[in-house]
């Protein structure tokens, strides 16, 4: 069986070992909310799991009367904002810190979900960073048209296996029923191997390097918000080389820049390497893999990019002319993220008062809390947080200013928190008085987090700003790499790993066994190669299943 | 009969009134190249007019064997580009120039367009200033999911009536037929209701601003690259109010922040006014629009903005509780602009050599196009060159160096005025000597748009760049303005209409009759109202068809 391995947890293979994995995890979609005895921010969360929700009036519970524009104006107290803590049920915590923190909420189709400015600015600042290294590496960003022909999907035979079972289907257009059945994309190797047969033709067409950001659909039956939807935001890009060499080489050129983005932007210490056989894209010769580990320790796949070979442009007969005046196959690559890596950075961030943001990425990087009592004291602060305001924002930082009246000072603490907003200025009368102010960190909770007494002067003040920044973008980054090393544990026998793996840790060990044993593996532990790491140890190795060499070591790990 | 005019034209008017228009257009979907005799470098604009092309094979002309990136080194002669002369086919001169410019290509499907990096650079542009505009007046960027339950569209009477003939329907996910069909959005005002109706229950919860970028999909019958196409992309901006007046107010806002985006960054001198009854958006209240007029003189709504009302809100339900603790249904507005902008850029402003960009939103400003002979002469060039686009590309100028040697200077000139490059600069070994370059202007052609013995010092060269291409943004504003203003007729009487109209014109009068005879007019003279101007002279009017008192001004044109 060739899994669809591609920015998800390969939804069929969930469903073919559902029996040993669903004592692990409570999927999504059939998720219930165990604590009834409390207040649920989150009761549409249960629309997930509704079939046909469609024409269904909504709920307009009072505590999904959340306000996109003027949160802290809201009506709600601050008690309504309960989150389930993190290590009583991870699953109802991640939900919980999407609804709080106005990420997304559900759409009225079963599995489709509404980003909401929130979380579309987190996918923004996504953007941003990778469109210009993108274009940095000499790619183009297009746009090719999202219905595909049903004829097209089934031409590469391992592709069709991997994606037919999780197609939408368009079958009526224009109130007519169609000739030909149209796919809306679940990917586009195919339309763009239609399409590059009339661009490509000699040589000197080569390479070919091109990028869309896109939606993108499949249906998937267990759905969880950003993790896995029926319909998700990405950017895919497609190569074509003339040579196998070429392709190889951009192929690992585009995981090493989602490496770089995991790491230096995100915050996330990802495991770059190589899928295995079974964990490959369905129509790549190989796929690379940045593996994130959650809070939960599952792993979450992050970001792949494939060398596809000559398997779509054999399927579509994509063929240039070489220097040679010979015709050949061309050699291709695709590669991605989504919107699933919002989810990676809840879940390796967060905790139990919500959302923590890695500063490169926070649609908001400081919030100023101005504090008075007594209504003379009013114009003061708010003048001083004001030119603070204009101050951190001349110089680059995002910053937000909280002025609201019709919320205490404690109840904004907690909802910025909650937000997971980098840095928190707070500034009263006698701050006015000092010429100074008080900044919290997000990170390090407490007093321990509070500096007293930093001066307004405009330069002192951005200057202790862009530090502290910088300093909690590389504290987020050592607190979950040395939470990742902690968590991954060397095995050298099949008893080792399943150890590790059910005290829900990922097992690293020399593998050299078959195919068989991997889903073995999977079917016994729920555990899945996650991939060969490039780093890999010196020295003879031995296979931890068989006893046999091992030329590489594995890493094995539960996954979304 | 609600006529559905969001940024199209009424596909389904068309259709009832295709005797009287035919004469006067070729509609792209029917369109077949009448100049067989000659090459034809875009054969493919036939398979627009194919209704179930999908699975046939592409053609693999050498005329469309275009490399996407590095186009001046493709295999093809100059000869090859051979486009229709503007006067003699403007359908023909459109596509030509949207195949030889590299801007488009035709999807495997009938009526979709492969959006080209020539053509996306180009709706990038337009992204970042509409973008930056939309978060200065205060949206947020969001994302809806674009499968809506069908029972959604039939729940706002006309919107179902203009909208359900178009429709592409999703009725197999997973392999399985669906209980409730999903359309794939046409527009999203729906499904934003549907969600609104969770967000929004107070006065203080109020306005909620917000927008995204998203594909479009709509079953047209007569398709045409950029203007008319199955799926398109577009902004759609959804914002709900207290009161009508706030509405109001932010319909016209948005329709002012695309006059100004249209004048002063495409240089299309709009006539932004009202929508008479039939024109007007299925379910608006009243319709702002943009109007383009084309090289043809054919009008092109290029940006519309609606005033909802409360149409939306009452059948979606979507109350809010006012200051006084009573319900109420939102007031509403939308608005979009689409990738048929770019069609509006080809036609307002290409000529018989090719496309002719605003410099404000060509992807490339300034193309260097560096003369020599002898292999002496080659490095001193080469090097000039590239050090005058070193500087302008520091000084933010998107430059072009056009350094291939496998094509003549002859055919890189005539290839990137195709493309439409505001200025060309020329380094020769002479100019080398004098320390200066040649600047030819693509907006006057020959001898009189280019300078000799512009110094190539950093600061003058540059400064004179930024000049010109100041002075061509202008005058390009300029020339389309006279060309709109010399285009249009003020009439008094039908007779007058019916004359400026047969001559091709737009026709400018007073209107105060029915809307049976609006309708009689089109079915005429196949025009239809453009707008009612907001710019109305003062005095008494006479209605031109009643001669009863008018209240406004119309403008009449034959439109795409």
């Amino acid at each position: 069986m060739v899994v669809v391995a591609s920015l998800r947890l390969p939804s069929l293979t969930s469903l073919f070992f559902a029996s040993s994995r669903s004592t692990h995890r409570a999927p999504a979609a059939l998720f219930r909310r165990r604590h009834s005895s409390r207040r649920q921010p989150f009761l549409a969360a249960a629309k997930f799991s509704a079939q046909s929700a469609a024409s269904s009036p909504p709920e307009t519970t009072e505590e999904l009367a959340v306000n996109l524009k003027k949160s802290s104006n809201s009506s709600k107290t601050n008690q309504d904002r309960v989150i389930t803590p993190r290590s009583q049920d991870f699953n109802a915590w991640y939900l919980d810190v999407i609804a709080n923190a106005e990420l997304a909420d559900y759409g009225p189709v079963r599995g489709t979900m509404v980003i909401r400015p929130y979380g579309y600015a987190i996918w923004e600042a996504i953007q941003d960073y990778l469109n210009v290294k993108f274009k940095e590496t000499g790619h183009s960003n297009m746009y090719f048209p999202q219905f595909i022909p049903y004829s097209f999907i089934e031409k590469e035979a391992s592709h069709v296996e991997g994606f037919s079972p999780e197609l939408a289907v368009v079958t009526i257009g224009g109130g007519k029923e169609l000739e030909e059945k149209l796919v809306v994309r679940p990917t586009s190797e195919t339309i763009v191997n239609h399409m590059f047969t009339q661009w490509i033709h000699s040589y000197r067409d080569l390479p070919l390097l091109i990028n869309q950001w896109a939606n993108v659909t499949r249906w998937e039956m267990r759905t969880k918000p950003f993790v896995r939807t029926l319909e998700f935001l990405w950017q895919e890009g497609h190569t074509a080389h003339a040579t196998p060499e070429e392709a190889e080489e951009e192929a690992m050129k585009m995981i090493d820049v989602y490496t770089k983005f995991a790491y230096e932007e995100a915050a996330i210490p990802v495991v770059v390497g190589r899928k295995s056989r079974e964990e490959t894209f369905a129509g790549a010769v190989r796929t690379y893999t940045i593996e994130a580990m959650m809070g939960d320790r599952k792993a979450l796949q992050a970001g792949t990019s494939h060398n596809l070979g000559q398997n779509f442009s054999r399927a579509f007969d994509t063929q240039f002319m070489d220097e040679n005046g010979q015709r050949q196959h061309i050699w291709q690559t695709s590669w991605a993220v989504s919107t699933r890596f919002v989810g990676g950075i809840i879940m390796t961030h967060g905790d139990d008062a919500g959302l923590m943001l890695p500063p490169k990425l926070a649609p908001v990087q400081v919030v100023i809390v101005p504090i008075w009592k007594k209504d003379d004291e009013k114009a003061g602060v708010l003048n001083a947080a004001s030119s603070a305001k204009e101050v951190l924002h001349s110089a680059g930082v995002k910053v937000k200013l909280d002025d609201s009246d019709t919320r205490t000072p404690g109840w904004k603490f907690n909802f910025w928190e909650m937000k997971g907003v980098p840095i928190r200025i707070e500034i009263g009368p006698r701050d006015v008085a000092s010429g100074s102010v008080v900044i919290s960190r997000r990170d390090v909770p407490g007093k321990q987090g509070k500096v007293f007494g930093i001066s307004m002067e405009p330069s002192t003040l951005v200057g202790y700003v862009k530090d502290k920044l910088d300093e909690i973008q590389a504290s987020l980054l050592a607190k979950a790499t040395s939470f990742r090393d902690s968590n991954i544990v060397d095995v050298s026998s099949y008893d080792e790993l399943k150890e590790a793996i059910s005290q829900g840790k990922w097992a690293r060990g020399p593998w050299s066994a078959s195919d068989e044993d991997e889903a073995r593996v999977k079917e016994e532990t729920g555990a899945t190669i996650r991939c060969f790491p490039f780093e890999q140890p010196a020295g003879t190795k031995t296979c931890l299943m068989t006893g046999q060499p091992a030329e590489e070591i594995a890493i094995f790990a539960k996954s979304y």
